[in-house]
C-alpha cells in the first residue's frame, strides 16, 4: 500500500536513501534451487555504475551487494532473499542551499506535501539511486528467467535527444557508454554530450527493451494484462514519462490492415503488437519503449520558491547525470525482468494441460 | 492475482462475457454517505453506449444498470455495491465460421494458450463490451470525486487516424459523435470515417484524460507512484498500446532547462510534467494520453490459421467499430477516476498536519 | 482493503445486505475446465438454508443460485464467475423498534462507529444471510478440490451446550438437522433446544471441519501458514469466538515427549498436529474447530442505549436463530475449502520436480 | 504471496535464517514524524532474547539492531525503514547428525515437500528465530499506537503446563522470567520447569495478549474482520495451535443472555466479546489467548524417518527452549500490534466526521 514493493509472486520490496546507510531489498518468491552468487548480481550492478564516463555523474559507488539470506550451499532455498549495498561515498557535503528550496522538477515540493518532511540529501529516497536494489533485485529475475523458462531480456538506447538509432546490432550494445547498439551513431552522441556539459543543460532520451523466448499464454485479462504491468513498471522509474508496447504512438495513423499482424503456419508475418494480444503473451518478441526526461538537476539557475513560498533562484551544484536515460537500460531491463517472472510464477503450471492440442506459432515467419 | 480486480483501497472487480447472460462488478471501499443513484451511473454509461452514430457498431444494448447493494435511502453505506448489466442484445447468430479460427491480432489464439478453451460468443470475456464495467465503476468514483474532493475528470479525442486537433473546447465535446473538442476538425473525421467504412478498413486514435482540483501530496513514490499506476489503469483498456504522462514522447528531444516547469510564488509557470513529480502530484492538472490501435474486426480479408494449425483466410463480419477510439473517451476517465479515488483512499488523513505550513503553489500562474 | 474479498489466488468477493435486492459474489481464479452447474452449488446452499426445522429461524428463502458468467458449454472457462442470488423473503416488517437501538452483543455499535449510518433492515450487511455466499463459492472450491486434487472437506457438530459428542459417524451427520455425528446425542439435543426455545434464550456451539486428501508440502511459512489462513478464514464467519488447529488448547498441557506426532515408514503414528507443521501441510488430514458464541437476537429482555445514549430495553423480535452453530458447518467448511483451494493454486506447477525423491508418508500407520 | 509479509498498510516483510549472516526486515507505511531510535526497538528485543534465564535456550545472542533507513534528524521520513541484526552467535556446529533426519513435529519434512531443499543448520528459515524481527518491527508499531493512538499493548503467560494463573498484577509480570502475571504462582514454575529439564521434556504454555485504548469502529466486516486478522496474525507465531477472542471456547456453554454484553449509558456490563462486534471494535479492552505446543526439540529419543525413509530415531542435542511459550509474551505482544497499526492506518481519516453524533460508550461501567 505504501509502494515500496513490486510484484505478487516474484515480490521485491526495497528501502534505503541516497545518502543514508544502505540500500536493501528483499526478493520473495524466487523459487529454490536455482545456482545464486553475488557475481550474478554485481554484473548487473555494474553495468548502471555511477561514474563510469565523463557523460554520467562522478559520483564513486562500488555498489558491492552482499546476499544476506535465502541462498544455501549456492542455491536459493525458497525463502527470502535478502541483498545489501553499503553506500560508501554519502559525501557529507553542505546540503545548506537546498535544504529550504524545491527544486523545479524535482520531488522536493511533492514529497513535502505528502510527508511534511524530507531527506534533502541527494534527494533522499527519491533520488535515482533507488534504482541500483531494482537492477540488483532483476539480475535475480533475469538469470531465473534464462535458466529455467529460456527467456532472454535485452535492451538498448534508442534516442538521445534529437540522434536516433537507425539500426540494432546487439553486441554493439554493451561496447560503448550510451549503450547504443549502432555504432555509427555514437560519435554523434560524444560530440552532443560534450556539448550540452559545457552548456550545463540537460537532455531526454528514448530506450528500448526486448524479451525473446516468452511462450505464448503468459499474461492475466482485463486489468492485469502484461502490457498493462509493463506499463506500470517502466513507467515507476524515475524521469519516464512514456511507454509504449510494440507500435505504441504510431498505431493511432495505422489501419487495420497495416496493424494486424496476420498469421501463417511458418509464423507471424510481423510484430505490431509488440508481442501481447489481449493482454497476454502471444510468442512474438516483447517490445517496449519508454521516454526518459531531462534530469532537472542543471547548472544554469531556474526560478523556484523556498519553504516559506519566497521566490528563489536555484542551481544545482554537485555530481549530476545530464542524460539519467545513458544509465536506464538495465533498470528498464530489470523491471522488464520482474514483471515477466512474476507473471510466470503466477501461471506456473497453469498451462501444462491446456496447452497441449494448440499449435504454438512461430515467432516469425 | 487473476486479474479482474483493479485498486486497492477503492476495488473495482468485474465479471461477465460479451455473450454471456449479464455484466456485472462490485466496488468495495467506497465511502459511506455519497448520495448515488442508478441514474448517476447511467449517464456515463450511455456516453459509451453502441449504437449511437453509424460510426461505431451497430449492436444494440440499452446498458440499464442497477444497483443491488450497498445504497441505503440513497446513500452509500460503505459496504460493497454490487452492479449489475443485463445483456439484452446476444443476438443467437452463427459463430461456427470463427469458432475453430484465430482471428489475426484478437486475443483468440493468446487466449487458447491461457485457457485452452474460450467463449467464442463474441470475444467472449475479451469483447471491449468488458468496459461497460469500467464505465459503471468510473461514474461512482467520478461523482465521489467531484463531490467529496472537488475533482473533475473529463477526456477528449485527440487524434483520429490523421486528424489532429488544434484547440479545445470542453463544451464541444458532447455536442459530436467523436468526443472531439474542435468543431473545426468534425466535419473532416465525418468524412474519414465514412471513407474508411466503404473500405471496410479501421483506424486508430488518440485521447487525452484531464483531472483539474487534484491537491498536491497524492501518491506513493518507487513502485507504486501516480503516474505509474495511471499507465497501469490505461493501458490495461482494450487496444491502447502507449501512455504518456505530460509531453509523453516529446521529453526525449527537450533539454532540462525547456523541461522543468519553474515555480513562482504566483504559481508553476508550465506544466510539461503533466502534474506529477517523483509520482506524487504537484496540485497541476494531471494529464495523460493513450494511443489506440485499429480494431482487427474488419471485412477485409487476412491470414491466419485454425485450431489444427492449417491456414485460414479470417473475414469478421457483424457489427464492429472501426474505430474503437471514438467510443473510448468516458472508458479513459473512467480508469483514471478509479486510480485517483484509490489513492485518494489510500491517503486518507494522511497529510491532514503534515500539510500545514507547506505552501501551496497554484496550479498555473 | 475493505474486507469483503478472500484469497488471492482463488478469490471470492461477497456483495448484498440482509433486506437488500440480491446477494452475490465473484469467484475470480477458478481454473478453466471444471464441470460446473448450478445444482453443484445449490446443493450446498439447501444444507445451510434456513427454516429446515423448528430449531433455526423460520425465514423463508429458497436462495436460488443463478451463474451469471464464467461458465461455457457446461465447463470452467477460467474467466470470472459471477453468482446472484435474489432475496425473496425481504418480510417489509417494521423495524422502528431497532432503528435507533444499539443491541447488546450485536454489530450495531461498532457500524455506526465505523460507517456513521447503518441498513438497520434485518443487520444488513452484518446479516449471518452474507455467509450464503460464502457457501456458494465454496462449493465451487469444494468441487474442484475433490474432481482435481483428490480432497475432501467435510464437518459436524462436535458439541452444543454442554452436550458433547463422543464418535464420530460421517454417514449421521447428513441425517440429523443438527449435522451431529453421534446419533446417541441428537435426542437430547432436541430435548435441550426445546427447552432452550420455550426460555427464549440461545446457545453456543462447536464445529468441527476436516480436509482428507491434502497432499503433503501445501502452505507457505512465516506469515501466510496454512494454520494462519485457516484461522483468518474460520474466525471471519459471524459469532466465531476461537479456533484450534489439531489438538489446539489442549497442547497447553501436553508434553513433548506426548505431544510430538512420532513418524514410521509406516505412516504417522498420532495426529495431534491437526496435519499442519510449520505452516505447511503434513500429508495428514487437516482437522480445525471452531467455537461460535450463542446469538444475541433473544426474546428476553436486555439493557442497552439508543442512538442518542439514552439507556433503552431490547427485545428481538421476529425470526432467529437459538443456535448459530447448527447451521454453521457448510460455512465452516465453505472457508476450509476456500483456503485449501487458495494454496493448491498458489503452489500450484511449485512442487512437481522438488517431490521426487522426498518420500511420502502415510498419513497414518 | 510467498508469505513473508504481513499487513496492507503498515506491511513488515522479513527474511533472514537461523545460521544466515543477518535477519533483517523492512516495515513498509509507517508514518513520517514519528520520533524513533534503536533503543526503543532494542527494548523489545531484549524482552524476548533467549540466554536469559536457565529455562530457555543457551545460545548467546546480542541481537542488536540497526536502522538503516527511513529515519532522518531521530524521526521517521514515511519511507520504509530497514533493520537489521547481524546473527553473531552461529555455532559452527556438525549438523550431520540432523541433516538427513525428519525430525518429528518439526518442519523438516514439511519443508523438504514444498522446497526440495532446506537450511537445516538450526532449522533455518522455519526457526523460531525468525520471530526476533517481528519483535522488532512491533515495538516500531507499538511506540507508535501509545505515542499517536493512545493504545497500549501488554501480554502476560496465563498458563504454564498444568499451572494456571490465578490473578493479575501487569507489575509482575517484568519482575520473573516467565512473563507471570501472578507472584504467587512463580515458585510452582520454577519447580516444574526445573524437573521438565532434568526429564529432558518439554511443555506448552497459554499466554494472554490485552489492547487498551482502542476506540470504537476499528476493523472491516466480512473477511478482514478484526478479530479474524488477529487470528491469523497470532496463529503465525510458530508453535501456536489456538486462538481465542475474548472468552473463546467458554462460549460453546454459554447462554445468550450470558454472553451478551449488556450496554449502559455508564459503560459496557461486561467483556465476553474480547472488545470486538461483528469485526470492529467496541472500545473495550481487546483480548485474546494463544496456546503454545510444547517445543519437539527433546533430549529424549523419538522415532521418524530419514531422507530415503528409512526407521530412525532421534535426539536432539544442544540448545532449546523446553517451554517455548515462556518467550512468547513479546513476539504475541508485537503481532497484537501490527494488526492494530494495519486497521489503524487503512482506517485512518476514515471515521472523523461519521464519530459526530455517535455516543461513545465507556469501556466499562
Amino acid at each position: 500500500m505504501s509502494g515500496n514493493t513490486f510484484g505478487k509472486s516474484f515480490t521485491v520490496t526495497t528501502f534505503g536513501e541516497s545518502h543514508g546507510l544502505a540500500l536493501g531489498c528483499i526478493i520473495d518468491g524466487c523459487p529454490p534451487g536455482l545456482p545464486l552468487t553475488e557475481e550474478d548480481i554485481q554484473v548487473d550492478l555494474d553495468r548502471r555504475k555511477p561514474g563510469q564516463s565523463r557523460f554520467t555523474t562522478q559520483r564513486r559507488e562500488d555498489d558491492v551487494v552482499k546476499i544476506l539470506s535465502g541462498v544455501f550451499e549456492g542455491k536459493t532455498t525458497g525463502t527470502p532473499i535478502g541483498l545489501l549495498i553499503e553506500n560508501t561515498d554519502q559525501r557529507s557535503k553542505d546540503y545548506s542551499n537546498i535544504k529550504d528550496q524545491f527544486r523545479p522538477a524535482h520531488a522536493d515540493y511533492t514529497y513535502m506535501h505528502k510527508y511534511g518532511v524530507r531527506d534533502y540529501r541527494g534527494g533522499g529516497r527519491s533520488s535515482a539511486r533507488e534504482t541500483a536494489m531494482r537492477v540488483a533485485a532483476g539480475a535475480v529475475a533475469k538469470k531465473y528467467l534464462k535458466a529455467v523458462a529460456g527467456i532472454e531480456i535485452r535492451g538498448y538506447l534508442s534516442q538521445l535527444g534529437p540522434i536516433k538509432i537507425e539500426s540494432v546490432d546487439w553486441e554493439e550494445v554493451g561496447r560503448n557508454p550510451f549503450f547504443c547498439p549502432d555504432a555509427s551513431k555514437v560519435p554523434a552522441m560524444e560530440e552532443f554530450m560534450k556539448a550540452l556539459n559545457k552548456e550545463g543543460d540537460s537532455i531526454g532520451a528514448k530506450i528500448t527493451v526486448v524479451a525473446t523466448g516468452v511462450k505464448p499464454g503468459l499474461g492475466e485479462p482485463i486489468f492485469d494484462r502484461l502490457d498493462a504491468e509493463i506499463a506500470h513498471a517502466l513507467m515507476s522509474i524515475n524521469a519516464v514519462k512514456g511507454v509504449e508496447i510494440g507500435d505504441g504512438f504510431d498505431v493511432v495513423n495505422q489501419r487495420g490492415t497495416q496493424h494486424r499482424d496476420e498469421i501463417t503456419p511458418e509464423g507471424f508475418l510481423s510484430n505490431h503488437a509488440g508481442g501481447i494480444l489481449g493482454g497476454i503473451s502471444s510468442g512474438q518478441d516483447i517490445v517496449a519503449h519508454i521516454a526518459l526526461k531531462p534530469t532537472s538537476s542543471l547548472h544554469i539557475p531556474g526560478r523556484s520558491v523556498d519553504v516559506q513560498g519566497n521566490p528563489v533562484e536555484v542551481i544545482t551544484k554537485g555530481r549530476h547525470d545530464p542524460c539519467v536515460g545513458i544509465r536506464a537500460t538495465p533498470i528498464a531491463e530489470a523491471m522488464l525482468a520482474m514483471v515477466l517472472i512474476d507473471h510466470l510464477l503466477r501461471n506456473r503450471g497453469q498451462n501444462a494441460d491446456v496447452h497441449a492440442g494448440v499449435p504454438v506459432i512461430p515467432s516469425q515467419a
